[in-house]
């Protein structure tokens, strides 16, 4: 008796007969997938929540089939059955096909087709690869092309992984705002352009990040709308050729039920078919976001450079060693590790804008390198935001009286003296200050100016700070 | 009597004196700008709409301090007449600074209030220069900063070029649905990926670009949400410094009455100061919408491909001779220039997201390329639309026999035999067709598969296209 | 006696005492990354290329350093043991960092030193974590810091991965090459902006695609010289701190001699230190490269749509099924995986510039998504090469009765009688061609422009195709 | 008598009958595409270069076309004549078709072909239009088409603007070299990732940047090569057809002489008419420039900070006032006018790679929108280079004082510790000197790890700014 019988066992598809190892969920479509595309090295099984909306997607089918009188009971319940297998983790290793691809999606629909089947055969005491029982493409693929299941199961995806953002950015939006608690009386002078500006709280300055951070989290709350409409039942092209004319109602009603997220069929499915803008539009927020957090990083390198010959204002915590070279040098490795995810999240947009430019006709051939691109960005964003929130902002603490001081002995200060004496005597007054090395208020005694009480109460830097919020000001006086 | 004396006048700024021409209504401060940024030819005045904008948020700004008791009534009454010749159109040549500059948008700033005061100081009988009686920066500038009023005034001028670039679209999706009206009843074959797949109308392909085209322009309208919010009354950073606490609600209310659109003051004006967020979502929203354009222009040009070998689906209308060579050759040059607008407004995204990207601490010092690119990208792609609108689409005629008889050859009929007698006997039969070049149809009565009255019903063209829709089909049979 | 004893060991950095596996060869510092960067899942072990050039710079800095009489003949001598090790693809499973990584790289070189000083210290018989016979920093990295090893390393495996690309590209070239000799005689109509325009050959089209890739491997050619410039021996920012003034030379010379690389040291080692125009030249290169990849591959879906309602001039293999739903329908997934890698190298591109931009001051931070941007585009680009070479292009078949036709039948041919009748009268000539269904020669001689022979001798496609090579006509004929 | 008909001339094309205005050097093809491509307001002219170069081959063509005996003397004469006249500057203002157009450049052709046949009929003592005499399409346009004219009058042009781009980086790296000499004792700390690192001298900061344009340049220069190669003669798609076969050569010749630019004729004219990628090459390397001095941009906005609350190394010079509100505010606004350059150009670069990547077939329909996105990033570099060069650079002074005490005070100074007291006794000197604020020589001396006259020796600081070259050190000191 053969070994190899044993190893293996024999598929067919167009190309004619092929062995697949006789212990995978999956078949024939699916190896020559992997002979096909050998690029990236990544399979689809590392975006774990597009694998699991899959198995939501083909579970809905099912039941809408079953309840159209296409699929008998007993075909229903395993592949149901598989499909939570999947939903909760299992054979995720089966889903393998390189998550840069050709075909459309076709690999990874094929792949979720074989592993279901194969999973059903078992369930209902069959052996893999018995598809005269059960066939991945006419019975768990019935009703379906890739053209409407693909982009279905990558929206449910999207969701799932946004939402994991999501979290995270709450997380972080949260450490910041803790932190402008914290500093909400620590003085400090405001810049513009790098040059010294007017006074503000080093708590307004972290505020700005809360808050900046919890816009971008609505803005993505609102690209999940778009991502809501799903186009199952349009088949190829979104005419909905082989799906019986109620089984785009149906399957929409129990996706959105098992997922529990708010679906609803797109009005046009011919269009929904071809196209990829909401996708287009969620990338576009997430480099938003990216800008964002990279902005924010950069600030916080700013502040903390130093700590003998830099800005100074602020120390990052310490979380490894700087420096093969320097002793006891650190660095701000947290945000220098988020601008580099924002720069990767800036150019995986444009990679899913040239992808999402070159759709033809009836269908987008290259939503696996968007969805590539988009799983990379929320992971990596996610991981970002966890990282800054857990071993970055927590830890930050402000040079307190060194920004007191800096406040007093700076220019920027003149700017108050505006509405008292004018646009050109405070340009004067400026210039004579920096060229003496003189403190503005000084100067602008001894040139009899103002008096010194007038001063006291004009360039009172709480008030400074908080000018447009007196109330403010008051309580932190 | 020296004519040089005639034709400038002396102004003086930190750098101090300078010759200004006689007949400039701008100043010094322009001056120096002109000389320092000689960067792109192009004056912001290109961009009318920001130079009405300026005096939208200039005379708001005037009204705010005088109701507040800081601007007395005949200088406000002087500024407002100057703002409102402005927004009239006139003077639009004195705004000469160029659109790439550095600064923040000081210099467009400070080329606003020296126009307005100029002209306000020829109202009020005074001449040019003569700025003892009313003050650039004292008296136009008043409560405000480069830095609260450039962003507002980009603001509400995005909001009337938005405007006209959606009513350009909806011209245009108009004239898409006229044709999707016209072409309800032209079957042809729909591709996925180039290749042959299932039966479609033109009808459903060319609606399908009306609803694209809807659909970005409510992308747009929800993108106009994040650009109402304003920081005026913020100044220098956002903490009101040297403005009024009541200023910020008086002048955006003010605001409001004069142009019409739903303005309000961000409630974090610290971060409304440094945050160019809601610009790079609307970059990025028009270059979805530029992605979709180019999409449809793609396929106008597949389609068209021809005359003789090419798919030859449709006909473009003749604008222009094609060729300087090839006579009578005729080139879809409307589809042509539209996909380049397109590449370059996602050019210019990248532009966008580079410079807020660049944002460091209370300001984004970059916000002119910002606005350069955007208006660049927001004009542009108003006159693409104009194209198409005016000189393509209306024009389009279908070969209709053509792509009926290309239904009738064509070996993806075979899909809906599928459920009849399954994918893999249908594999068979795809494969028989192609190598013997016969029907799907014949060659399914020839093998017994099915009956000719039975393929008579299943393989309707009409039917299949409309799958979905039953009613639809039974409409144009 | 303590399990926990024998499954750890205690390592110690500024943070303070940290267990480690005990049979880990990295060892804190290491630790401390993994912990910080949970980022892309992706440890640098991916870049197999990257852990031998860290092996090789380790290597010849301990060579020279032993030269010089800084190291001594035993530590030296297990330093390159353990090196030459990792040359042969030992130990890589021991380079776990994230290949998104914060602090410039230290990481990795922290990575190389820990786990090439504990292998060294096995060799000597000592164990893991015994610092004080063998240690990572004072011995490995002697003479060295992260920022003069690392982009060093980086230079050599990138080195490395241009001439594997390279050698796939040539393998293409020959593969196109060979399809242009098939084809030298097959007639065709050539296209511009996708209208017919004048004859060509299958042969010239085919030919076209091998130049573009010879050039394309030219150009990398040209960047490596580009990245044959290192700058070890500048230590820290250039000023070769802690580095013997002979270390530069006799380092650069035994990199030269192990690697067999014509690598230079950089004549400014601060400009050097903080330079990455090679690496954004280099990524440019490969843009280039992914833009023509990308063209290719779209002219070969172009040419083989169909199989009966598209161009149909060629038939790429059928590599797997196409469609879960339409039987028989064959993809072009080749070339459609090539054009995705192509969006996805742009994109790195941006990535790549933007990391580029940021750098500050004496260095660039993010050399880390740098080098992972452009291994990914490397790594992919070489992927895709092989893919279409191995599996599509040589499969390509011509349809070339349908070919010959078209061009008979062709408008285009007019342009040919410009010369003799003018370009006005063959605009007309042309226009009653289109509007009759006629062929343009049969409509010549009907208006009699010219006589049967005449025609004749003009249209002679083949004279047409090869008109500015009348040699290579004569051949084919 | 109508004054109409003194007004206008009638023309015809294959629409039909046109009036054109009787002034206008143009004809009906370029009105019809003004007509059609009203997009960005900038006409052609504003690249004069290309007009010029438009002159060139339209010159080239003649000669070459009349020593092959198909251009008579006479008209010959006249044609050469008209091209001379635009090649210094005559008759640009009649080159008024769109900058971004469809139809790959042929309306630029025909404006050429249009302007160059009036004004020849002028000559000759004709009237405009009267092309019986010389016509636009049959004799300026002779052996040409628009797909071989365009791109290397496009070529021709970018030598120009290269040449020119290159002056003013010289001018810039000369200007920055004087400033290293000028600095180049002064000493200051080094920073990496913003963090004090060790020792340098500005002179070494400021070289750097002259070394880093001077790389660029050399890079362009290279690129130039790229785009030495024309191919005239190649005619619409390569084959030559209705060109002479020894046309191409002679052309070539001709243009060589006329222009003075070492041209070629490209060995493969097919691949040649549709290859753009010598344009995305050179656009790449424009990148990188851009990217280069975006760099040292934010460098000189970070090392002039302040002017009391930042790292205040060096003073820019005060070009014009800095702020509206902030009275003596002086802000780096070169530095940013350039870095908004650098966004742009970055942006350009994916504008060109996009058109590159869309091109189809035997044609790139896209290349106006690369030309003119390669004029703007060439003339707005220029720009940005003359502004740092005349503005900026040679004004910067150094605060010479407070660099020194910087570096006395900073902990970096603990690395050149490293050979003597070993890594991990540094890391604890340094953490010490931190928390106490102490000076690191101060603490080593008082915790007796080296001798005050150890310490002398090791921490001079000249010493360790030239390590790597102990002979500069001892020149300065």
């Amino acid at each position: 008796m053969s070994t190899a019988m044993d190893r293996t066992r024999i598929e067919h598809d167009l190309l004619g007969d092929r062995e697949v190892p006789a212990d995978a969920l999956y078949g024939v479509h699916t190896l020559r997938a992997l002979e096909n595309f050998m690029i990236s090295g990544t399979p689809i099984s590392r975006y774990t929540e597009l694998v699991s909306a899959l198995a939501y997607v083909k579970q809905a089918a099912a039941v809408a089939n079953h309840e159209l009188g296409l699929l008998d009971n007993q075909r229903c319940a395993a592949i149901v059955q598989a499909c939570e297998e999947i939903q909760h983790g299992r054979h995720h290793e089966q889903f393998v096909v390189d998550a840069i691809q050709g075909g459309a999606g076709t690999s990874t629909n094929m792949n979720a087709n074989e592993v279901i089947a194969n999973r059903a055969l078992e369930i209902l005491g069959h052996r893999r690869g018995q598809y005269e029982y059960l066939h991945p493409l006419e019975h768990v693929n019935l009703s379906q092309s890739t053209n409407d299941v693909y982009p279905s199961a990558l929206k449910v995806a999207l969701h799932f992984a946004v939402a994991r953002l999501r979290r995270g950015m709450e997380v972080l939006s949260g450490e910041f705002g803790a932190k402008a608690t914290e500093f909400a009386d620590v003085l400090k002078m405001g810049r513009t352009q790098l040059q010294d500006a007017v006074p503000m709280t080093l708590g307004q300055e972290f505020g700005t990040f809360a808050v900046m951070i919890n816009e971008d989290s609505a803005r993505l709350r609102e690209a999940l709308v778009l991502i809501s409409e799903i186009n199952l039942g349009g088949t190829a092209i979104g005419t909905g050729l082989n799906a019986h004319p109620d089984y785009a109602a149906k399957v929409c009603a129990e996706l959105r039920r098992i997922t529990g997220l708010e679906l609803s069929t797109a009005a046009d499915l011919v269009e929904a078919t071809q196209d990829v803008g909401a996708l287009v539009q969620l990338s576009g927020v997430l480099k938003r976001t990216a800008v964002k957090l990279s902005k924010i990083c950069n600030d916080l390198r700013l502040l903390s450079s130093g700590p003998r010959v830099g800005l100074g204002e602020i120390t990052l915590p310490t979380v490894q060693a700087g420096s093969s070279i320097m002793p006891g040098k650190v660095n701000p490795v947290i945000p220098e590790v988020v601008s580099q995810i924002a720069f990767e999240v800036i150019g995986n947009d444009i990679t899913i804008t040239m992808a999402a430019e070159a759709g033809q006709l009836q269908l987008n051939a290259f939503e696996p390198i968007i969805a590539h691109s988009l799983f990379k960005s929320l992971n990596h964003l996610t991981g970002g935001c966890d990282a800054l929130a857990r071993l970055c902002v927590p830890g930050i603490a402000a040079n307190v009286e060194y920004l007191r001081s800096n406040v007093q002995r700076s220019i920027g200060l003149v700017t108050a003296l505006n509405p008292h004496i004018g646009y050109e005597a405070a340009t004067r007054l400026a210039a004579d200050a920096l060229s003496s090395g003189q403190a503005v208020a000084d100067l602008a005694v001894s040139q009899g100016l103002l008096s010194p009480e007038e001063l006291a109460s004009i360039l009172n830097p709480v008030t400074l700070a908080y000018a447009s919020r007196p109330s403010a000001a008051r309580e932190i006086m």
